[in-house]
Order: structure tokens, then C-alpha cells, then sequence
């Protein structure tokens, strides 16, 4: 159950990356790069950071597969991907970026890292494959710069580990903490929802 | 003699990651570091990957020391260097990349990874030093948008993995595979063969 | 001691990598990415290179606090940062430099690395943090084209490395080794030192 919830968000984020190569003009063999990059490299990151090596996704070769199946679809499907409501993929991205961000931060806790890292590590899980993306497409990572969404991660990561901390039930804190990046995530693009920033002088 | 091969790769890598450093107008010590990127990267996130820390070039002098060789040379013979005949360095480097690539797979396995992963281990072994160089570089990886490179580097090492595993003797194939991603190079830039890629609408 | 010099090191590279995120117009978690990227992507870097993982910033929660620290701090003091003069950046920044190449040397030592790649190790925890801050800035990292700042780490680096292979005194030649690194910073910008490039023909 589990591992198909988590292969559900593997695709979802492959065919986001998938896309981004096809604007970028890359070719096929670049859209798979872009695929896996952004649906596996925030967990690999993750992964090498806590000593859990080797990563989950290199240990098992369904993870690259699901990144694979992403690209391939929207290579086979452009037609059709290019239609998708933006609404339907900001949905299904938050759901997958509150997946990632709840189990990046459950798997650092199981390997002993300190609770406020772990929150951390939940947010390079949810956001470090998009980052990764953006930096092969040379551009600044949009994460950086935009809306509520590396926030959203480490808010639901913090809810998983505050949680576990109070010793709630633990399958509880865990959809606690994805439903609440999901809704901070929706919410805040609906509501055009943004971090302060300074102004330069 | 495989360290041999091993050095020459090396050497033939940093050469290029030089030169790619002297066209962005960077100093001696940024030509190393492109150099060491260029040749050493691949391999070093390969290991990193499936387990192998220290990654092999950290472990051993004589991979870096190959490397800060090749920008050397490239500094002192730079009006010679640029005289080479493109076609001279197309094959040195498709000659480094089938070695690179088969040297990749057979550590991935070597290492009780997955043999598609090991396949895909090649292939990052192959191209993951020019990937950093390109990103050091601040530009958009080439081998996500052009040629048949990549791609000859996951042939050549899915020859290698799938000859071991049908039982075939490993020298053989080992030098198989190598040849196989050489002769794919060579011909898809003698023949302008490119990966399909999409049309944006 | 050395924790707190270490952890002020952190604050003043992590103060440095925000001040480049408000340049860029990040919003706030930006300049914390920056900051953490800046202060603590050296290290990590160099750990997860010479096989010290977890690396020391993800074991250890004061290392990421001294990180964000010094992005709040430029989040809420920007305009009294702005009018900091630049010569006291550049003095606190050498001497981060220096103590980080000496640290990072000593580190790798003590994992048994090789000394020639020791001193490497002590220039990438010295540098790594501001190149991967310019890569997320989608810039080519200053680092490769301008002034002797990598050069000094290594410098220093290479002092403490052979003063230990000389057996001089440890805590001596980790002193001597950082002061090189910062009298060499800080001379180079006051005397406009740049190392040898090629001209493009």
C-alpha cells in the first residue's frame, strides 16, 4: 500500500519533470534525465545525507521505473499532457509533496537524526528533486524564489515530528503532517499566498 | 594494465573539461577544477550512489593527479591544443566514454546493484563528469539536449550487463560493450544522428 | 573552543550566502536555503567524499542553527548588513576561509585520505559551500574566475598537511596553516593578485 502510495508520487513528479524538459526542447534520453532527476533526486539527496546508502531508489529498480514511465508517458501523450488543467497537476503535485515530505522526514527520524533535521530533510525530500531540476535546466530553482512550497514541506514535516514527539499515533502524525502541506500548498496558490521578501534598495 | 586504460580516460576527460574552462575565459585554477569535474565526477557520484565511499578517485592520488595533468597540459599547450582536429578528440572521448561506461556497470554490479540501476550507473559514469562541468559552467547540460552520447553509454552498458548475465565470458564482454558505445559515438556524429525529440506546439 | 570558532566560521559564510539571496530578490526561505548552502555545502561535500557520513551539519542541529541564525539576521538587519564595509566582510570571510581549509584538511586526515587529496579536501570544504550557492544562483561560481580564493585555501591546507607529515606540532601548524590561507586572502584583494589565465585567441 504504502509503496504504491509512494510510486504514485514518483510518477506524479516524473511527468512534472518530464514537461519541463519538453519546453526546454530537450530530447528524449533529456526528459528521462529531467524525470528521474525530479522525481528521485530529492530522496537520494535525502538519503546520502542521513548515511542511508545505497539510496532507497538505486536499491530498488521500480523507483527508476516509475520516473521512466512519467517521461515516457508524456512523451507518448504530449497532446493530451499539455491539456491537464494546471489545477489537476497543482493538486496532484501537493499530494505528492506532502508524501515525500512526511516520509523524508520518518525515514531521517528511523536513522537517528536529530528531530529538527529531520524536519529539514523532509523539506530536501519534497523539494530537492525540483531544485535539481532546475539547476540541469540552468535556471534558479523556482523553489527559491516563489509561493508557499519548500514551507509547505517542512510545515507537514514538522507536524509528523512534533507528533511523534507527543507520542501520537504514528500513522496518525503521518496523514496529519501530509494533509497539512497539501492544504497550505493549495491554499496558498489559490490565495496567491507568499513568503515576505525585502525589497532592494 | 586496466589502470592504465583507467588514467588515459581520465587524462583524455580532463583535457576536454579544461579546454571547456580556457573558451569560458577562467583562470589556471578553475581549468583544474574543470578538469577534476569533467573526468572525476562522473565516477565520483557513481560511487556515492551504489555504496563506495570513499569514491574511488578520492581514494587513490594518481585519479586526480591524471586529471590535474590534463589541465596542465592544456594550459601550457593551449595554442596546440586548440590546433587538434575535432575528429582526433570525438574519438579519444567516445574511446573514454565506452570505458567509462562499462567500467561503471560492472562496479554497480560488483556492488549487488540491480542490473537495470547498473545499467543507468554506467551511463551517470559516462556522463555525469560533463554534466558537472556543464553546470559549473552555468549552462544547460548538452548531453540533455543533443546527439547520441548518453545513449551510446547506456547501450554500451547494457551489452555489458546483459552478456554477464547470460553467461558470457566477462573479458569478452567487457571489451564488447566498450566497442559497441564507441562505434554508436562515432557513427551517430559521422551520421548526424539525433534522439527524437518533440516539437513544441 | 573549536565548536564555537567553527560555529561563528558557519554564522559569518551563512550571513554572506543571505546577503547574495537578497541581491537575487529571494524571499525569505531563499536566503535560508543560501545561507544553509553557503555556511554548511562545503563540508557536507567534503564528508560525504571522504566517507564521514552522516556528515558532521546533519548530526549535529547547533551547525544548521548558526546557519539560519545568520540568515535572520540579515532578514532582519539588511539595512544595517548594507552599510557594513566591504573590508570587514572580506576579513571575516578570509578568516572563515582559512579555519574552514584547515579544519576540512585535518578531517580527511583523520579518515585516512591520501595527503595530497587531504589538501583538495581542505579547498572544497573552504569553497564548496560558495560554489553551490552560485550554482543555485545559476551563476558560473566566482570562485573559478576570479582573484586567489580557492588558492589560499589550498595553501593553507597544504601547510598543515606537510607540517604534520613534518611532525611539527599539530595544534601549531593548524594555526600556521589558517593564518597563511588569510594573509594570503586578504593581501590578494588588497594588492589585486590574480592567477595566470589564457588569453582566447
Amino acid at each position: 500500500m504504502l509503496l504504491v502510495v509512494d510510486l504514485v508520487g514518483t510518477f506524479v513528479f516524473a511527468v512534472e519533470g518530464a514537461t519541463a524538459g519538453i519546453e526546454a526542447n530537450l530530447d528524449l534520453l533529456g526528459l528521462m534525465v529531467l524525470a528521474f532527476a525530479t522525481a528521485l533526486g530529492g530522496g537520494i539527496v535525502r538519503d546520502l545525507l542521513i548515511g542511508a546508502v545505497p539510496p532507497g531508489s538505486i536499491r530498488d529498480w521500480r523507483y527508476p521505473g516509475a520516473a521512466f514511465l512519467g517521461a515516457a508517458v508524456v512523451f507518448c501523450l504530449s497532446q493530451f499532457v499539455s491539456q491537464i488543467s494546471p489545477w489537476v497537476i497543482i493538486i496532484f503535485d501537493a499530494a505528492g509533496l506532502g508524501l515525500f515530505a512526511v516520509a523524508g522526514a520518518a525515514k531521517a527520524l528511523d536513522f537517528g537524526i536529530h528531530p529538527f533535521i529531520a524536519v529539514l530533510m523532509g523539506g530536501v525530500t519534497g523539494v530537492g528533486g525540483g531544485t535539481i531540476r532546475d539547476i540541469l535546466l540552468a535556471r534558479i530553482p523556482t523553489v527559491l524564489r516563489a509561493d508557499v512550497y519548500a514551507t509547505a514541506a517542512l510545515a507537514g514535516a514538522a507536524v509528523l515530528v512534533l507528533g511523534l514527539r507527543l507520542k501520537m499515533n504514528p500513522r496518525f502524525v503521518t496523514v496529519l503532517g501530509a494533509v497539512v502541506c497539501f492544504v497550505l500548498r493549495v491554499v496558498s496558490v489559490w490565495r496567491h499566498w507568499n513568503l515576505p521578501r525585502l525589497l532592494q534598495h
